[in-house]
C-alpha cells in the first residue's frame, strides 16, 4: 500500500503542473467547436474563453484560465435539481422518469411517444421537466426557483451567485422544444403542475451562472459520498450520492454520454453553455468551461481538457495507475 | 491514508463472511426471474443454480455455491471477442461499430435502420456480429473460433475450456433475429464475411461454457489496467482495458446497463444464460451466476447478489468508504 | 352504354330504400365504439346519435335519423382549410407539408421529428396545423377564422352555421398533444405564426357545429370536379377537387385510411366528433355521423353504414356494376 | 346520360393520339431517374426504354413505343400473388398482414418491430413475403412457383410468359435485406415455411418477365369486377377486385403511394424494373415501363406518362369530366 500513497503524493504535487500543460494546450488548439447558437445570449460568448478548477479533497483549489468567470450552467444544473428531488420525494421519482440512457439527442420526443410520456432519465431535457415538476409539488414557482438557488449558494457557501435574466428571457422567446416536450409530457399526465410554470422554473435555474471555481466547490458533495468535506454536512445520503454519479456516467452528456466514459471515465454532466462539471470519486470535483459545442451539444476542448486530467492523473474510475 | 489501508485489510478477511451471506439470502429468495426460454438448452437448466466467484488482486480466490459448474457464458463472450478485435485492429474497429448506450432492447433492429447498419456498440447483438466479422479477417470460420478459444482458455490458463455443440445447434435452429441482424448490416455493407460463416463463429463462441471460478479469472486483466496478475503478461493496453470497463459500465446491460450501474456500480456483461462478469478496478474480478432473467435478459438475482457484495465491500466506482 | 343508364336509374330510385335499411341495421347494432373522451363536450354526446344525409348531382337530398342536428365536425374542418389554403397559394403549401399516408396515429409526434417538423400531410394534426397557419398568412386570428366560417357558409349558402364555443374552451383546456405538435414545428421553423394564434385559430374551426344535411352539401363542390352545382361557381379548380379527394382516399381516416378504402372505396374524412364526409366523383356528397369512434379514432357505425351504401349503390370508385 | 356516352365514345377514338403525344414526349425528357443498381441484371438495362399499353373494355389494345419487349416485372407481381392468396384463403390473410399503408420505404425492417413481426401492407415487401409463405401451404416451393406462373399465363392467355433465371441469380445474390426481412418474420413465427423456401419462391414470381401489352391484358380482371372480359371467366370475387384496387392506390408505390394517388388518381402498383400496373375500373387496364427510377424506387417517367394519360382521358377515379 506505501506504493499507493507515493504515487498519490505525487499526483497532488502535480495538479498544478497538469493544469499549464493544458491550459497551453487548449489555447493553441483551432478546432473548437460551435457555440450554442439557439440562444442569442449564448451565441454572444467568445469561443476562445477556457477556465478550469480542481478542487481535491483537503479543498485546495487547483485552477487555470477564466476560472472566475461565470457562465450559464445550463443542464449541469439538472445535477441540482435531481439531487434536491431525490432528497424530497427519494425513490419515488422513479414512477415519472427512468434511469436509462436515451440512445438520442437531449431534446428528443421519439422515446416519449414509445414510452408514453416518462422520459428515460433526468438528464435528458424531458426528465429535468418532470424533475423540476416534482420540486414544484406544494411550491408556488418563485417558492422552487428559491429552493433550488438556496441550494446551490449552500453547496458552494456563495450567496452570490445568481439567475442570468436575459438569458432567461432569451430561452423563453426560442424554448419551443421545450415547450414541446412539456406539454407532450403534459397530455400524459406525467407532469402536474402548469406547463407554464414548469417551463419557467426550469428556464431559470438552467440560466444560473457559475464560474468554474464555484461549480467545482458545489460538486463536492458528490465526490465525498454525499458529504460536503468544508462543513461536514451530509448534502445527500452515501447511497444516492453515488447513484447521482453513476446517472452522470451513463446519461450526464446526453447521445454523447459513451464517448465521455469511454474517453474521460469519469462521472461528468454538461450544459450547452460549455461548463461540464465531472467528479472523482473519493479525490476530487472538476469544472471546465469552453464554449464550443460538439454535435452532441457538449463542450468540445471540455471533454479533451478533461481527457488530459485523467490520463495523466490517473483519475479515470476504470482503472488508474498505483 | 492509513485509513485506506486498515479499510482494504478490513474488506480482504471480510470478503468470504460477505458472501456467505449472500449465498444465504439468495438462496431463500422466491422471484428468481425467468431461464431464457428461446433456446432449448439453455431452458433446461435449473432456475434454483447460483454459483459467485471473486479474484482479488493477489489472486485469491473466494467462492460460494455452484461456482464450478459449467454455464453457457453467452453474450459475456463479448467481452473476449471485443479484447481480440481491439488488440488486432485498435480504434479502426469503431468505424463499423459505435460506443454509445442504444436505448433498445439486445436484439432490436430499429437503430440499425436510421444508422444504416452501423450497430449502436460492440454488446450488443449486432455490434458483436461486427466484431465477430472483424476476427474473420484472413481466417477460415474455423481458424476465427480457435484464435477465440485459444485467448480464452490463455487468459484462464485452463486448457479444459469448452464449446457446448449441443447449446451451438440449439441457437443455430433458433436463430432467426441474429439472422435477421447479420444479413441486414450484409445488405448495407457492413459486414464483409459471408453472413453464415458470421453466424456460425458467433454462435459457436456464445456457446464456451464457463464456471464462475473460470471467468472471475477471465476477467482479471480488465480489474488490473490489462495486465494478468497471475503471469504478469499484458493481455491488452492499460488505456483499452479500462475503455473495454467503459463499455462495460454503459452498455453491458442491454437496456438495463442503467439500472445496473445505477444499483452495482460496476463495469459488467451479463449473458442470457444468467452469468455476469464484473470489475472491481485495480481491486477484484466478479462472476456470478444465476440462470432465471428479468425483463432485460439480464440475471435477476445475479444483480442483486452483485448489488449486496459491493454495498458490503464499498467496491462502487462511484464512491466508496475508505 | 344503355345498360348504364339504366342501372343509374335504378340506383336513383333506390337510394331512400337503401338508406332506411341501413338505419334499420344501424340502430340495432350494439357495438357502437367509444365516445371521444378526452373533450368534455364531446363525451357528452349520446351515442345512439346517427344521421346520414346524401346530396346527388342534381341537388336532391336523400337523409334519415339526425341528419339535422348540429355536430362537431373537428377534422372534418381540415377539408375546407387545406381547400381554402391551396386557393391561396397553390402547390407552394407543399413545401411545409408531405402528401403521404402517415402510418401512425393522427396526433403522433415520431413522424415529425424524422422529418424536420415537416408534417406527412394535411389531414394528421401536425399538417392541419401547417395550413392553419398558412391561412393567418396576412390576417389576425380573428380575421382567418373569419375566412374560414364564411367559406363554410358560403358553400352550403348557410348563414347560420356556426362555432361551438364552449366546445373550444374544451380543447383548449385539454389541449396539450396539439400544442406540444405546434411547439414542435415552431421549434423547426415549419410555423411562421405565434403558437398561441395557430392553436386558437385551429381548435375554433375543428368547433364548427354541422348537421349531416349541411356537411353534405359543403362536399358537392368536390363531387363535381371544384363546381357547385347549385351556384355553378368553381370554388377550386378541377384539378385540386380530384387531388383533395385523392388526399381524403390517402389519408382522411388517420391509421384507418388503408381500412375505410378497402371497405368503403370512397374519399372520406372523419372527425373526432363522429362524423364522416365521403365523396362519390360525379355522383353524390355523403354526410354520416355516428359519435362511438373505433381504436383508430373513426366513427365505428358511420364507416358501416357508408360500406353498406356504396356495396348497395355500387358507389365505389373501384369498380362498380354498370 | 346521352352526355357520358358521347364523351366515352370521344375518349375511345382518342387513346391512339394521346399515346403519341405522350411517347413523343417521353423521348425528349432528360431527367430519367436511376436504373435500379442493387441487381446487376437490372441495372444493364436501356434506361431509354420506353413502352406503353392500354386494353380497353372490349379488349382492343392500343400501344406506343416497346410495348412488346418483356421486362422483369418484379413488385407487380406482388399483385398476382395476392390475388391467388385471397383466393385461396379469403380474409383470413389479414391475420398475418395489413392494409395500411406504411409511411416507410418498401424495405423498411423498423415498422415490423413495432408491429411484432406483421407487415403493414402485402405490397411492402416483407408483407409479400408473408403472401408467398401462404402460397407455399400444402406445396413444394416449385409447385407453388408453378402455381403462380400458371395463373400469370392464364390471365394473359399467353404460355410464353417465363421467369428470368439470371435475374433470380442476381437478386439471390444479392438479396440480404430480403433476407433479414424474411428472417425477422420468422423469428416472431410469421413465416411458417423454412426462410429459404419463402425467399427462393419469391425470387422467382419478381422475376418473372412481361411486356405492357402482356401486363396490360393481365390487370384486366381488375378493371372488370373480377371478371376476365375475354373469357367472361371471374377471376376473383368482385368484391376482392375492388379490394385490391384500393389496396394498390393506398399502398401500390411504396412511401410515393400518396403522390400517385395525387398526380395519376388511378390503383397502380410499381416495380424496380421500372414497370407500372395501373387500372381505370370498369374502363381500362394500363402498363408502362421506363426503367429509370425515382427516390422512392417507382419508375419515374412511367409516373410521368400515367398522368399525361389520366389527365388527357379524364380517367381519374377521383373525378372525370362527363
Amino acid at each position: 500500500m506505501a506504493k499507493i500513497e507515493n504515487e498519490r503524493q505525487v499526483v497532488r504535487s502535480n495538479v498544478d503542473v497538469v493544469l499549464c500543460d493544458i491550459f497551453r494546450e487548449i489555447t493553441q488548439r483551432k478546432e473548437r467547436g460551435q457555440v450554442a447558437a439557439y440562444i442569442p445570449e449564448l451565441a454572444d460568448v467568445d469561443i476562445e474563453s477556457f477556465g478550469l478548477a480542481v478542487v481535491d479533497a483537503g479543498g485546495k483549489v487547483a485552477a487555470v484560465g477564466e476560472a472566475d468567470t461565470p457562465f450559464s450552467i445550463q443542464s449541469i444544473s439538472k445535477v441540482f435539481t435531481l439531487t434536491l428531488a431525490l432528497g424530497r420525494f427519494g425513490d419515488r421519482i422513479w414512477e415519472r422518469v427512468g434511469r436509462e440512457p436515451s440512445g438520442n439527442s437531449f431534446n428528443s420526443i421519439v422515446q416519449l411517444e414509445f414510452d408514453r410520456g416518462i422520459p428515460r432519465n433526468p438528464f435528458i431535457n424531458a426528465g429535468a421537466l418532470v424533475v423540476t415538476d416534482l420540486i414544484l409539488s406544494g411550491h408556488e414557482p418563485r417558492e422552487a426557483l428559491g429552493e433550488i438557488l438556496s441550494f446551490v449558494r449552500g453547496i458552494t457557501a456563495d450567496s452570490s451567485i445568481r439567475i442570468d435574466e436575459t438569458v432567461v428571457a432569451s430561452e423563453q422567446r426560442a424554448g419551443f422544444r421545450n415547450a414541446a416536450l412539456a406539454n407532450f409530457m403534459k397530455s400524459f399526465g406525467v407532469l402536474v403542475h402548469p406547463v407554464e410554470h414548469v417551463l419557467g422554473v426550469y428556464f431559470h435555474h438552467c440560466a444560473i451562472a457559475m464560474s468554474c471555481r464555484q461549480l467545482a466547490k458545489a460538486g463536492r458533495f458528490l465526490a465525498h459520498l454525499g458529504r460536503d468535506p468544508s462543513t461536514n454536512l451530509m448534502v445527500v445520503q452515501s447511497e444516492r450520492a453515488r447513484r447521482i454519479n453513476s446517472l452522470m456516467l451513463t446519461c450526464g452528456h446526453y447521445n454523447g454520454s459513451g464517448e465521455f466514459a469511454y474517453r474521460v471515465g469519469l462521472p461528468g454532466k454538461s450544459g450547452v453553455g460549455g461548463g461540464i462539471l465531472a467528479i472523482v470519486p473519493n479525490v476530487a470535483s472538476i469544472a471546465v468551461w469552453s464554449p464550443g459545442l460538439d454535435v452532441n451539444g457538449n463542450s468540445q476542448l471540455g471533454r479533451v481538457a478533461l481527457e488530459m486530467l485523467t490520463t495523466r492523473m490517473g483519475w479515470s474510475i476504470f482503472g488508474n495507475f498505483q
